[in-house]
């Protein structure tokens, strides 16, 4: 019998992957896709070319929460509240939001505002299946990381672990689907094609979140993470130029990424620098490593697509491992 | 002493890049730029490429009517009221809108709504100075010609003139910077992005202008004309696709179209079928006609830049017709 | 047991991606792929994004023959000779070239060059399976239709078995894979991009094919198709003004369409005109029909992925219904 | 009477751009272009959009070098030789190559080979005029900035020179025509389109470039530069991340651009990050200076259209400071 799952905040980029995802993973039966603004209208609608036939509701968690599992894809600080409503009434939850990333409620504050929900925090598992696959089995909620800090900390882990991160500069670059569905001048076409900026400076948002994770590492940094929008719809590059500590020269970078990886299904290393077309529609984070000899600086590059990798798959991929089933199934 | 003035809409993109033309026209001083939504933010500060540090002001006639000239980018069906404000003071107007473009304004009523101003239609000239350059001379009240309709009617116009068109298909192709700079699903760039779609089928409103003056030039013809949005900011190709009558089998294409257009110094003949970027950022539309031995079709390419010679550099070259300067002062 | 098949001619993109829809069929195994430039590499390091991890062959048919079926990438004029080849050897082949797709030896000769095979052309079906799927199940050799005849003849099937199509006028957009993998100034980023303009005109060589099936259907016309060029890397589409006969002014159209294709797995039919993007990556046609009151004319707009439903995944699916197999497997 | 000019080498980009800005140039006469493949056609058949009606001539120092000034844009390695002959006939030369912009042969062999004219490079003159407009007022021989070495240096010199950097990390984004005219699987719009990597890794050729002239500036640093490759076709952004020394912290970094760069005409100081769009088609550096309290850095953003300030207009602008001309005459 098919689990059960409904995707709460359907109608945006994320949450509408997602469903689509769902719809067609053989051990998923998606129930319900709930939106805010286009009650009554089909997803296919919305999104041709997922072709999800299914009816956007309101939501009505009396009668949309008899689930297995349930994935909310709502704005940052409106998540919690519904995750509590979820999680109260037995369902586990991947939010797709940024309120369950932070493990601590004060360093979410600095950042957002105060923590709409501090006490589950506790409950969250961080959901990064490469770093935290044990966790995430067993866990109720999955705080779904953020598209960039995917990126950055897949890219960085290999090195962090090893003691040879002493500073990062991250040179971001996403496509215009991170800035989601909402049409503004920042997203018309005419400002964006043919150009490219750097936005979010000099604090942007997934700066703690990517710090947590490398001091969970074993690298305590404060980061410079400046992001830029390009002209293209999906897909993400970051570029980190870490400083290494001395006695790092001997180390076989090659051999250090390999090592961390060579397991995982979903990583792929690469000897040139990848490009965002090489993971297009993938859950897969592609990855080079270079050393700059003249410096001593190492320079990774690690590519995603921010609604695959970034966003709807590897909620899909924490689904799987939260319930035990083979770990692409339905995003292979 | 330069010629007084004001663009009352310069937020918009036609409106803008029209104000930008001016400020920098050896014969006119720009006073004012007006605006309804971004009173007090200077034109660089939309629109950094522009480079036009003026504030923009909210309308008041009082103050802002005292000109030689105006340029009115308004949207349509507001735009006649002030174009009417302004011809009661005196001021020679060039009105972007399509208030003004239609003679009748009974099919205006019914492509659009009841005419505002229809007292004021009498007075308008069609300002597309390949065909009206004489009226426009003496004008005060020039409607600028849509983007389409600028292509279309200089694509067609030496066939109509001589008795050949019988029957027209109009494939058109637009950047977005047609469609404005309101932000909307339509205009979003993931939705523009690696996508090509038909919109206003079967019944867009430049169709009536266009026959209109297909007619005026002796070829009384309902057209097809179906636009489509392509991923790119600026330019606009039709491709009309023309049944000629019998014995135009003789007809040397190319002599009729030098003929027609030999002295024109905004119209650039082409072998080959035309490009937009050949004319991008110009007030330069660039014809290409071929002859289809199979079916005894003519097919005929116009490329323009949609902002440029479809609106804003076509508003500056009928300002200098009406004022006696250089035709290209300002736009070559 | 799988099915035993090979790709000739898998380093350009129609061919590297039907050798990654037959990596991945599950009731195909793929055995060689080969290429004549690039031997020795391995297709994933040409198209990472396909992950076909093969290595490029060069053509040897003593070892690479016994297949249950091929599918020839190659070039027009160069493929009939390979495909007698495989024939000879008893291999049951589809043909992504033009040289098995026009019936009529002498029309081919108009259009390209003599025929090199013409005593095969009596055993080649014309590979729409929405056509001629029955001719297609017991075929040796099928001739995978270009992608603009594709797209055209779905778009107007229904019209032309009702005897509805007196003319046509087809203007086509496509993306610039549909130049193929040849760097040249013409698919050069900065000749394209911020472009579009038509070519082949007006002799581009689909058009008799187009004729050919019209014909088969009923429409004996002859037809002005012009395809453009797009800044965009994957798509096509198709606008088709039709000239219907009197009488035709009751027909409904909506009906028409829905009886021609309600079975049909590959087929969507929308009220609105299609974009590419609601195709891109699927083995659909996406089509919509709309009356122009006015003019009586027909409008119908069929979208297509270029390299899929125009290439690629059409080849599967005529491999599928050749060798019994769900039509959809392995490309949907 | 105007000065004569010639550009040698105008079948490329940066060549065909800067005979465009000559033929308009009030103050120059453009007398001949030369090109080695394209002899014999004309430069506005290869670049429509140009509208120069020159036609392209083989290379002829006999006809050809009876010149005020030349500008040579041949390839590296290549242009040193016609340089030298341009010289020793006495033409003050701009040269668009790397040749003559190291001043010392070593490293240029490092990076390159062997120099062809080693005794040339004495009297070269780094050709950035907000550096060296002095020296370049003298200068015989110009050697024009690469495009990334200009808007770094461009970006870096006020911190430089206030002794405010001890390290650099430069992450660059360009738009392909920064790649050249030349047709490869890299310049292939499919390759480009909807991606973004980084290449030229860790060695890029501009790296000693932008050292030597941050090290006249008075920071002898190594830098790490980065260049991506963007999906756009003019446009460049350098993301500049600088490590300031100890006792930084109190320098007021917006007074501190604004002493450096108020007096100069194709500076512009900008608050938020620059886009390329706002400098497209101009020979404007676009700069925006930031600090991150958290971590101390400085982050510098400077945008510039490659091909223009980049290469061809500030070879226009070396050419105007050359001969006592207003500096922005044919380039504003």
């Amino acid at each position: 019998m098919p689990l059960s799952v409904s995707v709460f905040g359907a109608a945006g980029y994320t949450g509408a992957l997602t469903a689509r995802l769902l719809f067609r993973h053989p051990s998923f039966e998606l129930r319900t896709v709930t939106a805010r603004a286009d009650v009554g209208r089909r997803l296919e609608d919305l999104y041709p070319h997922h072709r999800v036939p299914l009816e956007l509701e309101r939501l009505d968690l009396d009668r949309h929460a008899e689930l297995d599992a349930a994935v909310v894809a709502y704005p940052h600080g409106a998540a919690a509240e519904l995750v509590g409503e979820l999680r109260a009434r037995g369902v586990r939850v991947v939010d797709l939001s940024a309120d369950f990333r932070l493990r601590d409620a004060g360093v979410y504050e600095q950042w957002y505002r105060p923590h709409p929900e501090p006490e589950l925090l506790a409950e969250a598992v961080y959901g990064l299946p490469e770093r935290y696959r044990g966790q995430i089995r067993d866990a109720d909620l999955v705080a779904n990381p953020g598209c960039y800090p995917t990126a950055a900390v897949l890219a960085l882990a290999p090195l962090a672990r090893a003691g040879l991160v002493q500073d990062v500069v991250i040179d971001a670059k996403s496509g215009v689907s991170g800035a989601g569905r909402a049409a503004s001048a920042k997203t018309h076409f005419v400002t964006v094609d043919e150009n490219v900026n750097a936005y979010g400076v000099p604090r942007h948002r997934h700066t703690p979140e990517i710090e947590q994770e490398l001091a969970a590492l074993g690298a305590e940094v404060r980061i410079t993470f400046t992001p830029h929008l390009l002209p293209l719809d999906q897909g993400e590059l970051v570029s980190c130029y870490v400083t290494v500590g001395d006695g790092a020269g001997a180390a076989d970078l090659d051999l250090l990424y390999r090592d961390s990886y060579h397991a995982e299904p979903f990583i792929e290393l690469a000897d040139a620098p990848p490009g965002v077309r090489d993971v297009r529609e993938t859950n897969i984070c592609r990855i080079s490593v270079h050393r700059d000899q003249r410096t001593g600086r190492v320079i990774v590059f690690a590519a995603i697509d921010n609604l695959w990798k970034g966003a709807a798959s590897q909620a899909v991929q924490n689904l799987n491992v939260m319930f035990g089933l083979p770990e692409g199934e339905g995003i292979s």
